[in-house]
């Protein structure tokens, strides 16, 4: 079953516990944390602190994207203020490996991101070492964009690639997703999508993810 | 009178916008918003959309403090968001002249902040170009961390120029304040105080924001 | 028919003016502009300024490429000066997927570029996204350097790409051209010719540009 | 007696030469060279080709502007272009000495150019080590912007200076020079002052540079 | 047959000489050198300083793996000091092409390095213009980690383009090699392999050498 | 008494344990560590495995200078590795404050370097913070260089304010040190005095730490 990730990049940044709690209610499966460092990505969200405000307020995965250079200095701090899965662009890690193994030493699994423009060819020799791979489909750094119609390929290419040499890997889409994406992204492989205002936007929450979820 | 600026990195982040109306409701004077981009200092905190968030649930001046490398390119950002004054740091701002300038332009006051190490006199040839001094008597990243008394000097130092040059001069404090080094820092001269754990740490916020002021 | 786009970094930089209009005069079908920034690569050329003193010159599509880093910074700044396509390269670009539909917000057209190291795959997934696709055949920084010809099977390569999924891409082949390589690129399917002395090095620039068209 | 530096920022890059010619014709002492390379400041302007181009057109002293990176890297370039004084930026040089006794061992002469914000104290350590102290009036990276009045107490600071320790050091002015502030600048020490649009911008450009001069 | 190379990493320090003359006495065919700048990994090793000091010491080819950023400002230097055979790695050259073609202008081998998750494909326009491929069965920085097995495919697929295209090429293999998995790389294609340890830590060093050649 | 700290950028890289050993039987006082990452400094000479292969072979203090960037990355391991003084440069540390009290909570002792054309002004709040000053009088990179006289003042300049406010504060001076130029250095006020090729360049070393001791 297709698994939802709301973004709190859409939550009322006010009262984020609250909209945690919601997003919970509504039957998310997960919660992701966009964090953005304004040098990956031309904009600052939040860090570490988000992460461990939000831990104590939800029994679901906290599943962490960083947008951000050099993550391997962040990772313990992640994993420590409580994240479950933390995320990687291939895009900012020279030494990509290195920065899986670190990710699983601290107890946390590991994802690693695509950019819209980049091919699938740049995680192949590491697939087996990931949890997850999330394909943008949008340009990472601000929410509400639209969906990018042309990653839906590179989505069926990694879910190929993982039926045969990876069956438990999640694909995870973020980006434009609404219940219209969620049924193209779904039927090109993905089990997992990020959504921003297609839930948090929603006076229905409930209804909001469900709708996601057909 | 000294005025007193609770910093929101000391406030609980999963109900930002309470928090804030409490330190209102405590006599505050000014938010402080510690901003950081993980570069210049190595933590990450909250960007434009925490300022964005908070805007419209207090009526005090937002005082926010940019920790981060590059500041030109987020200025405007912090502006449209509702930022009413902007702090750089020298030692990040090899166009320091430009980018007061720019904060000017935008609509809000312009600040210049000094790390503990760096002297005063890096910013003599624009003191007459900016609506507050900084001083840091912590280093910037965390909060917690003990007040570093040797910046004392460094207060006064500031206080006789702005007496000399420019009387209407803000002098601002952030780092290890409590209400025996706010005394220190009042006595020096120093006319606006950040506070993190000795406002938000304190259970009854009235008598702890008092108690800096005297 | 093959199309010629004679670069002004080989024609002489006091008479830029006249230069170009005898570029214009000569048949030519793009005037080339390349940007360096010192950093990308090792050279500073020219910049906006550059475009903007010649753009009212010639009525000739201005081709510039940007060999700088974090080129999102000048994008608006060339179309506003005039350029017609900005190309950019895909080793500068980590977010080459929002870089390219920057430029097209601008109004311009918009190319991107291989070093000659850089595989063909690199770009596969922004393949229709492009106006133009631009092969480097010399490592780009200098004008005067010899052709590269294991760069002919990437054109190739892009050819049959563009052959299947993107029929008016222009393939733009940049260094070492001459009447001899031109042959080759044509035949391997490039259409647009980058050429720096052999036509701004030749009396008879007239002769020169046909020669290249063969 | 004031030497008078048009700036080629301000001329028309499209015919550099007729322009460089024009302002020897008219008295200027120097031409200025304001080199950029849209990293420590956000223009890209030209590089050793403009010095390459404009050397064989004038007798006059070609200074070198660099507002730039890294500036050890283009040194050597910048000298065989032609370039008789190379002033680099303190702000840009963590070996500011190193750099000086760079400039000096191709032959050139050597130069340190203050941001507005930059105090004197900042190169008083290697003042007998340069032939001339660049105080700039506007923040580097554009032409056409307002002088800025703080410098001037800073340039007779420099004076002070260089009349104690060091009297045939230059001291040059760049920024929003016209008439009237190359009179303010004169008579608090200035000797060489950089001018644009009131050089270039003029039509009688004679009668312009002796303005400026008296 | 198999050429092993000890890596110098895993010698005595403080005896530097006597280790490099006991790694020929046991027969090695390279010495290797893991130059680190503690930029573009997180440790640093060593430079041109220590390949001056120990060309004297032995006629064996010393093969110096640079693991630094911007490799091109070093090369000379380390020809110079004796260096036979010069590798770069893929991830920290956006000109890979100049960068090979510098190494070999100079007078020494070039060799290519690729990370444990970087692609073969990223090198394959290249192929021909290296003289060696280095593939990390580790993350570079640090001596006495494990081999990562899922790098031997990757071995393979160098070894059958070789096969094709470029049948001269050296595939070497670098980390965690000991009797066992030098079996494995061997078979996998490659001919020469890094030992560190595997030399360096034992007593009878011919005996090691002899059981990795196995 | 003056206090000689041979600098082992001049030994015999190939035994260095050898070297070492001589200075200590030669009377020095300390073991100069001369650490260089390539981006600081355009050299890479060696990092924490030199200190820890030098470590075990001299009961000396080892007194390191890192001229590296972002030194606080690396301070541990050099303290780990058995530095008993780590000094960092002020031109590579923003936070200096951060740092220095980053290298005393490892239990090292701290000093700070000041390069040629840095004015004393730049650390003078943070004299007292530090174990040492080290006064560069050749600019870092290189061994071999001559002494720089126009920092004798500077030396002097520390040496009052630390007969007035910190009297226990060691102070060094790097760069061209021999037998005429320790006397100056001396007489300024310095009493640790690097030495590099005036020590390993002797054949009597104990006379050679001797004369510059005079």
């Amino acid at each position: 079953m297709i698994k939802i990730a709301p973004s709190i990049l859409a939550a009322n940044f006010s009262k984020l516990g609250e909209e945690i709690q919601s997003a919970e209610a509504a039957g998310a499966d997960y919660i992701h944390v966009d964090v953005m460092d304004g040098h990956f990505v031309p904009n600052i969200t939040f860090g570490p602190l988000a992460v461990d405000a939000i831990r104590p307020l939800t029994s679901l995965p906290l599943d962490v994207h960083l947008m951000i250079e050099n993550p391997d200095q962040y990772i313990s701090d992640f994993t420590n203020a409580g994240a479950d899965l933390i995320s990687v662009h291939v895009e900012a890690c020279p030494h990509l490996h290195r920065t899986i193994q670190l990710i699983k030493s601290t107890g946390a699994k590991a994802g690693v991101v695509l950019n819209p423009h980049t091919p699938v060819s740049a995680i192949e020799p590491i697939l087996e070492d990931v949890d997850l791979v999330l394909l943008m489909t949008v340009n990472p750094g601000f929410g509400g964009q639209s969906f990018i119609h042309s990653v839906l390929p590179k989505i069926a290419e990694v879910k190929a690639l993982a039926d045969q040499r990876h069956p438990e890997l999640e694909i995870e889409v973020d980006g434009g997703v609404n219940a219209e994406t969620a049924r193209l992204c779904a039927e090109a492989g993905a089990n997992v999508l990020v959504a921003g205002s297609a839930v948090f936007g929603k006076t229905d929450r409930k209804k909001a993810v469900e709708e996601l979820r057909l």
